[in-house]
Parts: C-alpha cells; structure tokens; sequence
C-alpha cells in the first residue's frame, strides 16, 4: 500500500533539537524518526521505525543463515539468577531495579546471560543437543551516569544477543566462527565499513574476544592496528616484553638530593643539570645511546585506590616507565571487576610511609613497596621493568631520588599490570610492526565466554563418554539502535539524511508538485506501478505544499531515490533524483520506472 | 530455509507443567512455546515466537488497511504524565514503579495514553493534521495481584493498543467506526468467533464503548445479549426503567415486629405467615398478580465501604429490590475510581444508628438513610425503585420491618445506581427483548476515551475558524499474546495443539520415518520444494527417533498439514495428514504438494 504524505504520520522541524549533540540525533529528530521522551529514551516514529525494522531484518536473516533461533526474553527478570552470577550487585548504579507488589526484587535486564543459560539447562542435557545457537533482538535498559549522543549512549536501545552452547572448545570455536562470519555479512549488507579488533576478555575470562569498529575520526574508542595486520583495542592491547638484562656490570642504588624535583619533569631537569648522563649499567630501558636523561629513564609510581566489589578498599601502587601515562580505559579493565580512582588525601593519611612526589620501590632503610615491604603496599609493574632494568625513581624521602635502582635486584613487584598509555610505534605483539592509534565506534562483539554462567548457573551436559561436563559459552552481540545512529552518523549532507538503499524507510520517495492535475495523475499511477513491482513507496500527494517544501523535506527524510512528477508531467516526463549523488535527470515515466524496479 | 528438527531449539515436555491451570498454558510449555521465567513473566521459544509473530503481521496489515500508523513508545516511562493523568496514583499497586540512579520517578507503562496524547501535542496544531490514528504493538506491565492462567492474565504481556485522534466528535465516530471495522476484519483472519457487547466507558467518560468477546461458557465474563441484536457485558447493561405509579390509593406505611429476621428469606418467611397477601398499594414492584410475598417486595439495604483516591474512607448504602444480590463487578464499575468493599464492624461502629439486619431509609423518627439523613450516609438505590414503587424493608429498629413504605413519599435516595445483578430474563434496554446470559473471553476493546487525556496534557488544536480546540481521541487495544493463548486454548485436542493455518508456526511438517534413505530423501526434496514455493517448513530429519516419537511430537505442536514419508517411499508415495480431522490419504509426492501449495 502506498503511503501517503497527506495522512503519514511525519513532521519534520526546521529547527535542530536544543539537546542534540550529535549528527544523528540532530537529523533522526528533525526529519521525524524518532522524539526523546525522557534522557536517553526515545519514542519511535513511523519513519524510525522502518529503519529499525529493515535492519532487523538483515540481521534476523544472517542469524538464521548462521543457524541461530530467535527466542525472546522477558525485559522484566528475576533478581536471583543475577544475584547468583554476581552481576546483580557488580552492575552498581548501572542497572534499573525494582520490587513487585510481594517485594520481590526484579530488575529491568541489560542483557540475558543468566536467563539464556537457565532456559539451556531446563532443556537440554546431552552433547547429543549441542552445538546450539539462540539469540533475540530485545528491548534492553542501562541507568547509564550520562546518557547522551542521542541513540548512541542511551538508557533504552534494542540489541541483538546472540548465544552459542557446546560441549568443548572446538565446538566453541566453530560457533564463534559461524557468527563471527555472520556479523561480516551483516555489516556489509548495511554497508558499515569494519575493522575487527582484538578485545579485552573481561571478567568473565573466556579466550577469543574481538569487536567490531567501524573506524572514524569521531569514533569514542581508540584502537591500534600495525601494517602487518594487527589490531586491538587499546585495553586489550598487549605490551611487548624486552628481554630481561644480566645484573652483571650494573652500579649500585645512588640516593642524590633532588630539590623541588615532585614531577617527571621537575626530575628529568633535575637529573640533566646534576647527575652524569645516562649509560648503561646506570640508566632505564631506553638508554643504549641516550645523551641525556629523558622521562622514560624513570619509574613513575602512580598510588591508585580500589574498591572491592565486597566494598572494601585498597590501596595499590602501579609502576610503570615516566614517559608514559596511566591509561583511564586500560587500568579500568585491568582492575575490574573492583572500581578504580586516584588515591586521596586520607589514603595518603592513611599510609604515612609513602612521601608524595618521591614516592619509589626502595629506600635506603629497605623495601618501601610490595605485600613483603614496610607499607605493605601492592606494588605491580608495567611489563617493561623486567629485571636487569636501571631507573630513576623516588627515594621515599623529602627531595630525594634515586638512580641506578635495578629490577629484580633493587626492588621487586608483586606482578605485573597492563595500564600504561599505549603509543603509536610501539611495537604489536604478533610481530607484524610498529601500531598506529586510531578511532572507531563499537559495532558489535563477538566473545567467547567459556564456561562461568555455565558453572556459576549449573549447565551441564553429558559427554560422548556419558560424563557430566559444564557448557561453554559464546556471546554475540549488536546494536541494533546503536547501528541505526551510526548509519544516520555516516550517511548524511547539509541537507539531511541520504540512507543506504538496504536500510531506508522507502525504497522510493514519489513527489507531486506545482497545482497541475497531470502531475498528481502521473505520480499516482508511478506510486502504484512501484508498489506493485515489490518496493516501498512513500508518496508526497500533500494538494497545498510548495515545490521548495516538499523536496527539502524529501531531501531530509533522505530516502536514497526521488521520482518528481512536475512540470513535464502532461508529456509523461518525470525526474529521477538520486539522493546521494545529486544526480538529477529528466526521462519518460517508463523508463524511470523500469530503472528502478531493475 | 527449510527448519530441521536435528537442530531446531525444541524440546517437548511428555508431563504437564505443575503449575499449569489452563489448557493453553500446559499445552504451549509442553509443545515447546513458552517457559515460566517468574509467575506471569514468560520467556518465548522459537514456536511461541513464531506464531506470535503471524499474529502481530495480521493486525499490522489490518492496522495498515485503518490507516493506522506504527510508531513505538519506551516500555519505561517518565511518571511526570502519569502524574498529571492521576494514573500514576490510581493504578495503586498494579503498576512497576521504579527510581533512576538521579531518584526521577519511571513506571513501566501498563498502557501510554498519556505518551500518544503529548506525542500529538508535540507534532500537530490544526484541524488539518487530524484525523490521526497510530499505534505500536508494544510489551506492557502490570502488577497482578494473581497472576494466572498463564499467558491470559500474565504480568508482561504484549498489546497492540491504537488510538485516533479528532477535532470534533464526527471525526472520532468515523475513526472508532475504522478501528471497529480493522477489528471484525482481525478476528475474521485469526478464525475467532467474536461478539461485539456494549462496553462500559469506564473513568475517562467517553461515548461508545465496545468489547470483542469471544463466546465460550469457559470465557471469565459475562454477557448478556437478546435475540433481537442487544449485546453487553454485565457493567454496561442498563436497566429498563419502570414508569412511577401515582401515589394515589397507597396505603400508609405499617411497621410491624420481625423476630429473627435479618435475611431477606426469613423476612419473606415471616411476611408471608403474618402479613396480609401482597396487593396494589403495599407491596413491591412485582405485585400486581402475586399471591405471596416474595423477594422481590423487598427493598434490600448494602452497606458498602468506599476508598477514594484521596485515600477517604465513605460508607454509602445501596437499595435494592431483595430478589437480586450487588454484582461486584457492576458495583466495581459504578463507583470507579474509588475502591469498594462490605461494610466492616468498625464501619458499623462508626455508624450507630444503622441497626444491621433491619437497616432501612425510614424510621418511626423519620429519614435514616440519605445525605440529608439522620445517618447523613448517602444512600443510592436500584432504578427500579422509582416513585411509587411499595416496599417492605429494615424499620431501623431491632426486630422490626415496615411495609407499604412507598418511594417517593415515605423515602428518596441521593440518586439511583446500577450495581444489582443482571438476570436471564431481563428486559434488553433497546427493546429487543428479554436477555440470556452468556459468557465469554475478551478479545478487543474499542473505546471512545473523549477528550479526558487532550484536555489534562492541553493537546489542543486549531478548528476551522482558527479557534483553538480540544481533541477528541479513541483507544483501540488487542492483547496479542493474550490472543495467542486463547487460540491455543480453542484449538486443541487431547494430542496437542491444532493451529488454525493463518497463525501456524509452520505451513507444514515433514516427517521422515524408519530406517530407509528413501523415505529421507523423499522428504528432504519434499522439504526444499514446499519451501521453494513460499511455504514454512519444518521438517524432522532427526535420524535415530523412532515413528512414534515423532508423530506424537507433530500432534502435540499442532502444524496443521502434515506429511509422512515412511514405508512407501521408494515408490514415491507419502501420507498426508490434516492434524484437525485426522484424515489421513496415501498419495504419490507430486500429487501431495500440489494440495499443500494449492
């Protein structure tokens, strides 16, 4: 059925929203796709809505081609399954709980691990059942601190999860791959460019991980690739261990007086004004053919205060090289699940010992850092103070340093810690080179969860050898609102929006202008062929609408191809617009009609 | 694609559900449709999902043949509209309220009346705009207080609810006659026999009020209808009122002493052993001919405590004739929104002059019952009470009744209600005849909401004479998945599910039996070909199931085509089964799939 402008549901603004941030939500807002009903909520229009269904569509149909079925979730849940994973208490202000009318605690589900991997185990019990791959496209919620960017971080959006279960690791590894190959398909017929980045394993401590970017200047997260093929996101990013250096030939810890030395960069002056320069034996990991003291010959020692997900806290102490700092992303997910800040004055009271801005692994009266030390301390290092490596670092006493401190000899940490900043040219693991730093916006996740839900949630399943063993778990997801942001993000101009043919809200945009009788004729019947040959027409009949109006709401709306039925209409002669392009071209109804049902 | 059973997340249950109450509850989990996830919380299957999903295609289509639009509002709301609704309040306990992490009050929307109403307001401003109908097919909430029957009164359930909006009450009959029209066309499709009964208009005071009902003597309401056309529930019918009689010729009133009389049957008991036979002038309504007192001379006095929903407690007495009881829906409707019950002690206490038993609106010391009242207790009576009408009833006074007490002249109430029970045999209000009483499911609601919401969230727009008017609006509800159980619960026997064709989760079921590859590979191009040709199939290839098995499990999903290929396959020969009459034919394949795509 052909939609008519002059009943649709469709206004759209000539104002941008005064709460628009970003592009999408600015365009998704004036040309009528969707209206904010509370912060990070949003209603959904007619147009939006189509949008949000094609793709939808796209993705149920690479699920299925992948072999998954589509179940559907509550979005009301049980507290308890989610108390006993943990995650109940771990999601913090993260979540939207709530009691029922017997005090029962429920929760409004920001995904569904708990609930997929009871339904698994309430039906199946054998290898025989396995492998299985069921996903939903569900409404999910997040009582996100800043909801903004319109669609991108909201507290409402739908995505799509996807689990997979077996009974072993090839068998996870063959389910990972199915959808890992599905959410290529899927992006490429949204005609979404990707990288596919090696992710962190969060808690859940599963092996494969990846997500998919797609790489954009304004993209919030900053991923490292190398020439040869690498790729990672920067909290999943793993250092390049030096080899460790023989104590052999190295000097000994020299305590020198350092006035008004609290920062790296008071020292390094400090140290090119006063100490020899650097050689070997005396200097930090970079020294070979240092000609003067730089910020990464010294251990900067950064106190950093945890909370436990029991609420106790703890004071830490990370090492890592001067010249680079505590990356915000990397420590997060280093430390998770307990929650990270900077130490604070009363952590400083509290551990008397550490004398802020000369604070280092060693003193002269012995170890100052470390579960063994005199603060008791955790002291963990970056991975490039391996032993044999020389610093300059804090004596633990008023304006006082220390140079030739030497790892694995000196002093000691009780482990090391992946959160120092990572840079371009540092090395990628994999040997294929120097990384470059670059920025994208999450996609989607594809990620091997093995077997906690599984074991927390008592799924098991018989083996080929009649033994009970827990399931392994995968877990797949997109968003599916979030996709639709990214898509409006990419695909726009001055004038509004320009949707790729596979996701628009109608396959064909039908204008009548000017009061001519045979202009509304013609597009009447080409609106009815259209319809008839399959697509979907959205029809602009308004009578008392200018030329002007309707093709800059045509324009905004952004429906990627234009038939205009104006002045040439008695002659049967109609335009094609595309959208994109701009092209504009005058040519008989026929022919116009045949180019688009081709 | 063709969906293979060997892989297909189905697993039947052979035992009933324990806490199954219903046909269609034991039957959906048992087929494989749904799982319990909290009481009145489901989780769907592929099945369940599927059949849903053809549910919720037929009202889209019949939506769209309306000229409704689908738009989609968050499931959890700001409570700010509620508020200024008064709903937030009324829904009392019924409804999820919940905090964000800033405190802001959420709800989880039971219905969005108030979202549509402000939606409106945001977008349009004139006559021109309207008429307007939009929908979404939405999950919803509500608190039950006994969630049960499974899906049929659950605490998540899915709606598609409609509303149309209008600038004059022309409009709004056209728009409620087009929603009314999509309904009987919905229903007609799903193959469920429906009754459209006058509905009440409930708080928001609107004009037409009509609910679809299925007719079943299972269905938990009750109708009443005529053989002359009139249908309605029980809280809408409207009694036929008698015209007064002169008071002319009454007698006076005569109290007289009732030991132990404080039922209506032992008051008639005693009236007929010690009064004289009814006759024009002292007795009831029913008396012209009676040659006894009966029930129905009696005027019997409820007293009924009263909730506001500003939290008041009221106690109020209802007057009417003895032979009827106060039927607690019709008395729940009536005095909406206030919440009522019995009159407790403590209600009694309050009210001492109220002489339980033998309470009444007349005294030897004059009026005991009304505002104006030495009780000062308002006092509502039956219509049937009208002027003229003789009445034996309580003389406030321990042991004593009165008769020949005439409406009217002797008593009056504060205003008439309609809370007695609706007999077979009443009289229809239209003149169509007496009624039956008839049970039946709802399935649709269409309802003319009036102005209520536009005018509390100030949705006006401009008329024709540029002056600014309020809109009028109507509310249009199906419950989808409450629908599906009702399919469910008409379409079944004691195999299984029997699915009417236009919401089948599949077109047919190929079953393959025995050991032969012939009968597999029979089915396998059957499966494909079937699919090719644009129907759903879902094939059991399982291949070490034994016949049985896989028949019982076909009978218990309930495809409603079926077909066997089993011992005659090497001849290209299959069984074709109708899994609603259980014929079943032997065939040759060709001649098999031409019926199937016929």
């Amino acid at each position: 059925m052909v939609t008519r402008l002059s009943h649709f549901f469709l206004r759209t603004l000539r104002e941008d929203p005064a709460d628009a941030e970003v592009t999408s939500h600015r365009l998704l807002v004036r040309a009528g796709y969707i209206r904010r009903t509370a912060p990070g909520i949003f209603s959904w229009l007619p147009l939006g809505l189509k949008v949000k269904a094609r793709i939808e569509a796209i993705i149920r149909e690479e699920m299925a081609n992948a072999g998954a079925y589509e179940v559907h979730f509550p979005a009301l849940v049980p507290a308890d399954p989610y108390k006993e994973s943990g995650r109940y208490d771990a999601y913090g202000d993260g979540i939207f709980r709530l009691s029922d009318r017997r005090g029962a605690d429920y929760l409004l589900a920001p995904t569904h691990e708990e609930l997929f991997t009871l339904l698994v185990k309430d039906l199946y019990s054998s290898y025989k059942d396995l492998p299985l791959a069921i996903y939903q496209i569900q409404d999910k919620y997040r009582d996100e601190a800043r909801p903004r960017a319109g669609l991108l971080r909201g507290r409402e959006f739908t995505m799509k999860d996807a689990y997979s279960f077996d009974w072993n690791d090839e068998g996870l590894d063959a389910s990972y791959q199915a959808q890992r190959d599905a959410y290529e398909r899927i992006f490429q017929r949204l005609g979404l460019e990707y990288v596919i980045v090696q992710a962190d394993n969060g808690l859940m401590g599963g092996a494969r991980s990846e997500e998919f970017l797609h790489p954009t200047p304004v993209g919030e997260d900053t991923f490292v690739r190398s020439a040869g093929g690498y790729a990672a996101n920067v909290e999943a990013f793993e250092t390049v261990v030096p080899e460790p250096i023989p104590f052999d030939g190295l000097g000994s810890p020299v305590i020198f007086d350092s006035p008004n030395t609290p920062t790296i960069a008071t020292l390094v002056e400090h140290a090119n004004a006063h100490l020899p320069v650097p050689a070997p034996g005396i200097a930090g990991p970079a020294t070979a053919d240092a000609t003067a003291w730089t910020a990464a010959h010294t251990l900067k020692n950064v106190v950093l205060a945890l909370t436990h997900l029991d609420g106790t806290r703890e004071v830490v102490v990370v090492g890592i090289p001067g010249d680079r700092d505590v990356d915000d992303k990397r420590v997060e997910v280093a430390f998770a699940p307990a929650a990270v800040e900077p130490a604070t004055d009363a952590d400083f009271e509290a551990n008397p010992l550490l004398v802020r801005g000369y604070i280092g692994p060693w003193s002269e009266t012995g170890a100052m850092l470390g579960e063994e030390s005199a603060t008791g301390i955790r002291y963990l290092l970056d991975p490039r103070v391996v032993d044999g490596t020389a610093w300059i670092t804090g004596a633990n006493s008023d304006e006082k340093h220390v140079h030739t401190l030497v790892a694995g000899r000196d002093f000691a940490g009780d482990g090391f810690i992946e959160v120092a900043s990572v840079r371009a040219g540092d090395a990628a693991p994999d040997g294929s080179g120097p990384v470059e730093l670059a920025r994208g916006m999450e996609i989607g996740h594809v990620f091997q969860l093995g077997r906690f839900f599984a074991d927390t949630l008592g799924l098991k399943v018989l083996d080929p050898n009649g033994k009970l063993v827990t399931v392994t778990m995968g877990s797949y997801g997109i968003g599916v609102t979030r996709i639709l942001a990214i898509l409006a993000e990419l695909n726009n101009d001055e004038k509004g929006l320009v949707w790729p043919a596979s996701v628009a809200p109608f396959d064909v945009h039908v204008v009548a202008t000017g009061k001519d009788a045979a202009a509304f004729e013609l597009a009447e019947s080409a609106s009815a062929e259209l319809e008839a040959s399959g697509l979907d027409v959205l029809y602009d009949d308004r009578p008392k609408v200018s030329p002007g109006v309707k093709f800059a709401d045509a324009e905004l709306v952004g429906v990627p191809r234009v038939l205009v039925a104006g002045r040439g209409a008695a002659d049967g002669q109609v335009e094609l617009w595309n959208r994109r392009t701009g092209d504009r071209e005058t040519l008989p109804l026929a022919e116009a009609l045949a180019r688009l049902t081709a």
